[in-house]
């Protein structure tokens, strides 16, 4: 039996002989009997393991160590001891894998930096035992919340032949012998007959399904080859991008905010043990904080209207705040502080945002939304797309981008077009938020990052 | 109002007036009054729409083309006509974007080649619609059955610097400027430090976390770069693989099969409409094939009495049953005709199945399953994992594999090493099956396949 569904029915199993499997997280043998922390990682929640001296072999069990797997047999009786409610009275204990003295996860406290080296057994440390389950339930939040609203899962392609957004910056994709190149590279004897690269976005392949499904969402890895060594940078990450045909700015923060408002709350609900372990060790105060988030209605402010609560402010500011220009962090962590919440900043000067994004009837702002939280910075992103045919192009035109290779998005403004409106998730900027853990290193199962591809 | 909604709530909307937006799929102007065929994508069921001479504007609305997007108010009612039971009576009808006479998709049947030349359009065509539904339905059902089984959702890494598995087949992730190299490459100065390429499998990873979690499972993309332009191969695909540690392969099957049934028998509830249109115009008695596979039990048997019944067959084989080796199209066309439905086949001759599997006593097979169904063929394959560390790594060494690099997944066999298993199943060749569409390319919102690579 699994541990999750003994602690769903433990009431019922109490004085029931049971069998459990699973590995040993500290053993502490005494001389007439002994202890074992026994998990199989399926619940937080580990169970405690008491054996007497009668039990068979009782001389070969107290040696088992720390890391080895076992098999009991024991009676689920409530326990007297402090820190649990339950404990296995165990009749017969099996060693199934023996885990020898030099095993690298003992019972202490390791440095994350040490963890990330032994990333396949990190899992097993308690920290990631509540990080990776959040991970898990976080993202079936997500889609429980796209699913029961009628939204389309769409799954982006991740190699893309276009380049349209930041080619710098975009992982290559070939099968072409790069050892024996000599300065000349035909693209059509490559995989694909062109040059190929990992998406950065799913964006632009959303926009052609919400405009047959109108509703639609991807949660997918992305892609970003950018030599950034910080703690917020990832080479490979997730992210869900819905997009909504027949929705403008404002729905679109509708959307925003419900939905983040609904995965925090099915994480505070179904991951509880975890949070309160999180809360306990890594971000005191990490529940009071997302209760705070569930609760507050956020605020809608223009990006014109930060910028004179800034320049009003009595602050020395590192980075002086300007109309027309982007905000830098200590404005954000400002303007959180000052609206008591989390604040949706609209209406951005249109030339530090993206091509697709509407223009606005002023000539000077697009129809943008960043989504700034307390202590976490900026969330998410979103826009209303540009609709108008002729204003796309021109736009695209100014920024001399590629139309014809473009010319399928285009088309989606020439036939049938429709107001639509969507915005971009980093799910792991989302954990990071929500576990506490500050390095996005340590919110992924496997991170890459430059210079480091391990496992 | 989107039409899922209207649709959930009906009965409830007769005699309300209503607004609706989306698109033309048909328009049949007449002289006193016209009929739009209606719909926003959101439900695979369209809405009439029904106006009248007096309408305003009704000379411009009769020259509303096919593909264009419009606004209408109007009041539900029952409908006296064929072929719907609601209609809307419109008051009145606004232009949103307009859509050209050249619009390429129009009201009649296109070939699918035609229509993949049109990716960016194909999901507003009636066989799209239904098909990427079902996608979305089937992806989420996957994610129910494995969450509420309290399976851990874990997202494999998709760069990877490992070439254990068919180093051959993969595509090369590089930052490295290859239109300037010459003949030397030095991988110290790629992005990672070292040669990267796109994952052909999670499973390794996910043993990594089976050993923490006990109850994982990934579902991500995976790539091979496979030159074989053939309906049932892409090269970036998505893959479920769970994994369980303290499973054996009895068990694995029994995973297998359950989680099978739940996701058909999901898609058959959820996306009923969408699976009466493909039954009706796509392949007759789809549904009763996929309620025949829900409601059988699943056969279990040996490679070996496989090769026996079909070497005993009165068949004359174009590729004759042979012991120890694998079997053809035919073979397994064969035998699920024989046992009158799906066929679990299992202990598999070593030498055709991969280093990971467990070896059996009989020292020739290995704790192998594919999932053999009619009509599809192989729909899924798992194992028990090799857990013995001395077998794991005498079998390595005789493929001549890189012991060195695979320390880490050697080490999950030292470090309390437990009995393990999984299987993994292509979501395009369940898609393939449950739809009845027989390219890959059209299971796929943005295929990618040799020579091929667009949008």
């Amino acid at each position: 039996m699994y541990l999750d569904e003994l602690w769903k029915n433990c009431e019922k199993l109490i004085g029931k002989e049971i069998d459990v499997h699973g590995w040993i997280r500290n053993h502490r043998p005494q001389k007439e009997f002994g202890f074992i922390d026994f998990s199989d990682g399926t619940s937080v929640k580990h169970l405690q393991i008491v054996y007497e001296k009668k039990i068979e072999n009782f001389e070969k069990i107290v040696a088992f160590r720390n890391g080895s797997s076992i098999m009991v047999k024991g009676t689920l009786e409530k326990s007297e001891g402090k820190g649990q409610d339950y404990e296995l009275k165990a009749k017969k204990i099996t060693l199934i894998g023996d885990c020898p003295e030099e095993y690298p996860l003992q019972p202490k406290r390791h440095s994350l930096e040490f963890l990330r080296s032994i990333g396949y057994l990190r899992p097993r440390a308690n920290l990631f035992q509540a990080v990776f389950r959040i991970r898990s339930v976080a993202a079936l939040a997500i889609h429980e919340y796209f699913g029961s609203h009628g939204f389309v899962y769409f799954h982006a392609p991740l190699i893309t032949a276009s380049d349209c957004e930041g080619a710098g910056e975009m992982f290559q994709v070939t099968t072409l012998p790069i050892e024996k190149l000599n300065g000349e590279v035909d693209y059509k004897k490559d995989f694909f007959g062109k040059k190929a690269s990992l998406t950065v976005s799913g964006q632009l392949q959303a926009e052609t399904f919400a405009t047959a499904f109108s509703k639609v969402y991807t949660f997918g890895p992305t892609f970003r080859a950018e030599n950034s060594n910080t703690k917020t940078h990832a080479s490979e990450f997730w992210m869900i991008e819905p997009e909504m045909a027949f929705c403008d700015l404002e729905k679109d923060m509708d959307v925003m905010e419900e939905m983040l408002k609904f995965v925090v709350s099915s994480v505070l609900k179904n991951a509880k043990e975890e949070m309160e372990f999180l809360d306990k060790f890594q971000e005191p105060g990490l529940i009071e904080k997302l209760n705070h988030l569930v609760s507050t209605k956020f605020t809608r402010v223009t990006h014109e209207e930060v910028i004179t609560i800034l320049k009003q402010a009595d602050v020395k500011w590192e980075f002086a705040p300007e109309y027309g220009c982007d905000i830098a962090r200590e404005h954000e962590k400002y303007i959180t502080e000052y609206f008591h919440g989390p604040v949706f900043i609209t209406n951005w000067p249109k030339d530090i945002k993206a091509f697709y994004m509407k223009q606005n009837s002023d000539g000077k702002t697009v129809a943008a939304v960043d989504l700034e939280v307390p202590g976490a910075g900026e969330l998410m992103g979103g826009s209303q797309r540009e609709e108008d045919y002729d204003k796309l192009f021109a736009r695209m035109v100014e920024l001399r981008m590629n139309t014809e290779e473009m010319e399928w998005y285009l088309n989606l403004r020439k036939f049938g077009t429709v107001p639509h409106s969507g915005f971009g998730m980093g799910f792991e900027r989302l954990l990071i938020y929500i576990t506490g853990v500050e390095n996005i290193r340590d919110v992924i199962p496997y991170p890459r990052t430059p210079g480091s591809c391990d496992f």
